[in-house]
């Protein structure tokens, strides 16, 4: 019998162990990836640290997954065996249900499924998800480069995209990292005027490079004072962890302005009367469903946006995990199959 | 020389007294009003109590002023003598900053005017505001029963129109008082589920006489659930001056919601992962310029909006004032000029 | 073996004729409804005519179905035996591909089916519909008085909720018909300032009782400088199937307005400066999908919204098909199926 | 006295002599710029050819006027002698009337005034301005590179901005000429897929070059089935004249896509029955006013967008016109004034 092989957690505040398991068949209206990368991210902290509500264990996390369709379950449309495919944060939607029939299939009513956390994901050489959930990607894309892309990816551009803002606007990206560096490149390319936000001038150069025309050192300078200076943001993209951080830039939001919060963090504290003198907003975004992956992937692909990657074998998946956690990754880490 | 008649206060924490002074000519791109009537907003107290950073005194309060154009200013365009005119929060603005050339005039670079704060307001038989702040009026509007719409109204007409709730969506109104009871009017008529949330039973029956398909007891239900058990809010309109109510009921915005937050507050904590979860917001909405309040007051007339108001004449103010800040009014207090 | 009845068309330029069949089943992702009532609607002339392209007989006609779901297919989630349902235009959609994942089911790239038209539709006892197709209906909407909603009530719900216009912007309903009689209703509680166009006065009183708040005679008045006086339409839903009409009235549209064309027409002459000049557009307006007619359902239940109809038990098809096509039935003609 | 040179037309039908005149002094809420710079621009034969109704003689040409602030009337704000300032198309508005004050300056009540047309333009050494109508210009831009921006960039960048694309979405830009070459240089770095459609092969390297990343042969494809092939255009930038050629393409939008008509061109016939079905629009797109001639500069400055330019001297204007006039200028004629 075919098998694959994954790296699991088995409980929480647990360490990713190989197994070898059979190959499983996907259900109806499922489909079997065929894996050849599959990017690390912050969320996967949801699964090793036993951090999501009723998680249940063994569980195999990942859910930046790209590969090949391997095979279809039942009923299943739209896609065929040999196709490339992709698997992000979203698990998919019944399709039928009110939500899912008002363009809010990250909402369904009746699946609840994120990848790699309810269901095992992208740390193996194959998976299964289901349909609803799979983006198709082009064929010149490369698996390895673009893994980051169906998270990191989708969640910075889905919210640019949706933050209101016009060609020319400021926009500006608090936190050169994981998904900052990718944000960076979105606001540029979809015509913003990009400033990038960060600690320091360590990342300047490189925030330059990637399409910000402007810096703001927020260990110098005010970032709020500073955007206010240029006129005030008419959306910040937050990448960030902080609620401190969130907090210290939000002034700089300008009429109308919205603070698009991507970055995974606690309570939040708002100064409610400035958000009303300026008609500014605090929205919250979650990552995208499987069409906005693909939008994610078409765009990168024209417009020749790349994630910066630090590339690890499957086997070392315990490592390239830490060194994620440890926040000094230049920006993305990745788990190649072979 | 004809004289006009005002009550001001003379210093924070201060009382209304009555003056007689000479009548005030306008400046250019001034207009001088005769006013008819003028409501008293909550909003007063940033006068009466000295609230507003920097106020200075003498200053004659009141933002919700109509009447009858009583003499023009130099280079003034778009008004004759003898329109009906009325002035809001909205203090005018220069018209050619960047920020009044992008449909921010609220936010002028320039002028910082607010009526009844930096300059002198409608609780007066007279007053003098900028030319781009002033309504024009419909001649068949009571200026008595339409005052509060030129503040109360356009803030909830305006926050309604602009939440992005479309005909049908769910939309709850938080309080039904002098902000609420006009809300849950608008939202009925701009086509929306409206519902409103109080606590406890007694404005219920009115709640539904004024257009509220839906009335949820928040002392005695979570209304976060009750709303998240109709599917969830599209938009909640946040009329009341209490951050914990606003944090109980932010749950229940649905998938895309957001909540608009009209009543002044303090700091706001909001749980940021329940907002990424479902790409819901929390925006803050200043009222509006003069455009939104002919907006507000033709829509009203044409829908038969109507502020439930207690009136008195000028020469009471100081207790007028009193019965609003009670909160015991039902709903609006509005003084009358003659 | 339980069997159904239908009035079929047998070849084009037909006529309806009584059969007797046995009940299908229905397959993979399908739904049996017993229809209750179905309306007729002006375009069931593309399958009595046969007007549409390709189209094969003997086909039942029929897009404005309504009932209870009789039986499922395989895999089909969100319904239940005995759940009201209805079925419109929109004959169903994949679900998977490109345009489906994008807002755009109605274009649909692998199912093109037409209720009544490539396939059989209401004017029967029972039907078999794609899920992706099907509506759920309230419990307490009455069949008869709603099936005109599922054609006639969503395309005009839909196109104006789709306009652009806003609460209290000029939108003028061009026909007081069919189409007209149902859209004038609905501008007038989605919160526009609903304007009636039609020749003569005949219909005026109705307009008027329908929610209108303006009329124009279109035979005594141009109507496009009618609506310029009234300070240019927002949006003209333009329901009658006249290109003159039409053209006549563009000219009506104020600075970003939009026609938004449901009649269908054949080719249509527009002033393209004039349309430059007001930066105004005219937009083509495809019925709607099943959600759509969800929400035209919920919405005309909240708002008192109904159809006005002429109702005739399913053997007198043929006189019901004539009467409508006569235009002069008030308004909507209904099968009723006891 | 101080003196200015012009270049006038005299009568309808007419050639561009040069004038001597006095100086003009700019009365209450105008401006005087000494131009530097001046495009000619297609529409400029509305002057030169007498085409505009009720145009009145001598005029001075020119819409695309670029200088320094030389003088201020009364009552100006926000601009100061020395300032760089530009005139487009439009030629300003009142700033207090009903369409003024919503967002549509360019439909006002009061102003109706077209540079070059009802008042004087830009062939000239001097000229003043309605301070409404004029854009702030980056002291960084060459007079003669940027002329052009201020009607053939702010038409095509503006259009494209409000065409309802989205970064990634297919856009046709119908033309490469004087418009087109823009457009596509504005739809690539909105972040559009940016598709030129041209007739033979000529231009093809070029659009490339300026960030096509697709092209059309019109000469050689059916322009509708190409773009239908790719999925149908979410926008098409038509920039020709030719109406014949508008409606070749036409049926190559896809579901809810818009033609952006900004090429003058007479009635134009549209298939109705096609745009129904896909939801799609033909809109019309008037240039823009002062902030939209502001935001083109500062998005092209931000993003090299450039202008290809065959430059005359002011006194050769009629060579000047006539080149441009021949369709084989590549691709915008401008006037120096040195």
């Amino acid at each position: 019998m075919p098998t694959m092989r994954a790296m699991v957690v088995h409980e929480a505040k647990g360490r990713l162990a190989a197994v070898e398991r059979d190959l499983p068949e996907p259900g109806a209206g499922e489909i079997r990836l065929r894996v050849e990368a599959c990017g690390v991210c912050h969320s996967d902290a949801m699964t090793v640290e036993g951090l999501w509500p009723g998680i249940r264990y063994p569980r195999v996390p990942g859910h930046e997954a790209i590969g090949v369709v391997d095979a279809l379950g039942a009923g299943v449309q739209g896609f065929a065996v040999g196709d490339r495919a992709g698997v992000g944060w979203f698990g998919g939607a019944c399709g039928y249900c009110r939500r899912c029939r008002r363009d809010s299939a990250f909402a369904c009513e009746t699946v609840h499924e994120v990848t790699g956390i309810t269901r095992d994901g992208g740390y193996a050489t194959h998976m299964v998800a289901l349909a609803s959930a799979v983006a198709h990607v082009p064929d010149d894309l490369d698996s390895v480069e673009s893994a980051p892309l169906l998270c990191a990816g989708v969640t910075t551009f889905n919210a640019l995209r949706h933050s209101g803002a016009g060609p020319g606007d400021l926009v500006a990206v608090l936190g050169v990292g994981g998904l900052g560096h990718l944000g960076i490149q979105f606001a540029a390319r979809q015509g913003f005027r990009a400033v990038a936000v960060n600690r320091g001038r360590d990342k300047e150069a490189l925030a330059r490079e990637l399409g910000a025309s402007d810096y703001i050192d927020s260990a110098a300078q005010d970032p709020a004072e500073a955007l206010t200076g240029m006129g005030g943001a008419k959306a910040i993209l937050a990448t960030v962890t902080s609620g401190p951080a969130m907090q210290a830039i939000a002034g700089g939001l300008g009429p109308n302005g919205v603070m698009m919060v991507i970055g995974v963090v606690g309570p939040l504290t708002v100064d409610a009367v400035g958000l009303i003198g300026k008609s500014a907003a605090i929205r919250g975004w979650y990552s995208g469903v499987a069409r906005d992956s693909e939008d994610t992937l078409l765009f990168s692909r024209m417009n020749k946006v790349a994630s910066m990657n630090e590339v690890y074998p499957l086997a070392r998946a315990q490592e390239a995990y830490e060194r994620m956690m440890s926040g000094e990754a230049r920006f993305r880490v990745v788990l190649r199959m072979d």
